[in-house]
């Protein structure tokens, strides 16, 4: 894993590594190639570290007897942010940060696999910071974001595209999907839009009323 | 992986095995333990034989040039169970399956981790059959199952509990939390009650007004 010493862009989206399974390597390898600022959540930075990562910020409220100080001296300079507040998320509060210090983006890996009340937590929370932060969370099997009201995007035939609603979302027109949606409701846990595709090479414009919904690009 | 030979109890929970990521062999063995009828989904059925688990049901819409009359005849008494109905995911027809033989009770595993799509659509699916199944998702990290209105159940100290809402959740009321709720709502992407734990060992009461809410045991 290389680290990174070219200057960092400000507009490049941070990225936040979260304390959830590991990633492959290549996809981390991926989001740190162009050095973005890199936040890593609690202690998650044990298996940071081990990868030679070069670390902006370590967050967390540090429970359970974890020495943040430790790996501060570990890897200098490192910002420890101790974040104890317990109505927040880490994740959240790794959001928060970005949005206090200016940043528009944000990829964020790790943040699913293992627990599944995190997984649910930490994907599910993106909805809240919708017009504060675009964030991006991804793993070896999907890319999660949310949809602002007119989305339009490019796509090969045949891509995966799923349609997940967080609460109730109304008034959802899509076109080129292979299951067309038309004015159509969708309601988490009772009727989604899981698994659905790109019907041609071409754009893919989903269009919703009210409501928070996920578009989440998915593979095997 | 012990196959089974004894008589099968019907109170006994069915056991679907999904197509996500698989667990670990104890936890498989364990709920194989008591011979349960064994439901598996769609190409999982490549996995599941490898480790010599005797399938009664496969259950899937086959597409992608699955190959479904080659597993049956590879396993012989198994029951092919073809459902095309693009409306419903294979773990929602693998329930209505059970229900319509009569059960009362399904075990799931492999039905989180990879694709996030699956996972989330998996797990928020199950309040839909608050009144037909009674419904437990485990993975290696995770125990999920649907509340009922009022929810007894004695528990050790230091126990994790999260409650996740699937839409909104209102007057949430608990006994022996660690961060107690009075009368509180959750709503799913915006509050969660997640990372809670039992604050001392003995009953721990959750009780609730309206919504669907999820108890998940975790541990990392």
């Amino acid at each position: 894993m290389s680290s990174h010493h070219i200057v960092r862009d400000d507009q490049e989206p941070a990225l936040i590594i979260a304390n959830g399974a590991s990633c492959s390597e290549e996809l981390l390898g991926q989001l740190l190639e162009w050095s973005p600022l890199v936040i890593v959540l609690d202690s998650a930075i044990e298996r940071v570290l081990e990868l030679g990562i070069k670390v902006d910020v370590l967050l967390g409220d540090f429970d359970r007897g974890f020495d943040a100080a430790y790996y501060a001296a570990k890897q200098y300079p490192m910002e420890i942010v101790h974040t104890p507040d317990q109505e927040k998320t880490d994740l959240e509060k790794a959001f928060d940060y970005l949005i206090q210090k200016g940043h528009q983006a944000a990829n964020v890996v790790w943040a699913t696999g293992k627990r599944a009340d995190h997984t649910i937590t930490n994907i599910t929370s993106i909805v809240q910071y919708r017009e504060k932060l675009k964030i991006v969370i991804l793993d070896d099997h999907s890319k999660v974001f949310l949809l602002p009201k007119r989305f339009e995007k490019w796509y090969t035939a045949k891509t995966p595209i799923s349609l997940i609603p967080i609460g109730n979302v109304s008034g959802i027109t899509t076109r080129n999907l292979f299951y067309p949606l038309q004015n159509d409701g969708l309601t988490i846990g009772y009727k989604t839009g899981s698994s659905n595709h790109v019907a041609h090479d071409g754009l893919v414009v989903i269009e919703h009323e009210e409501g928070d919904l996920l578009l989440m690009e998915c593979f095997d």
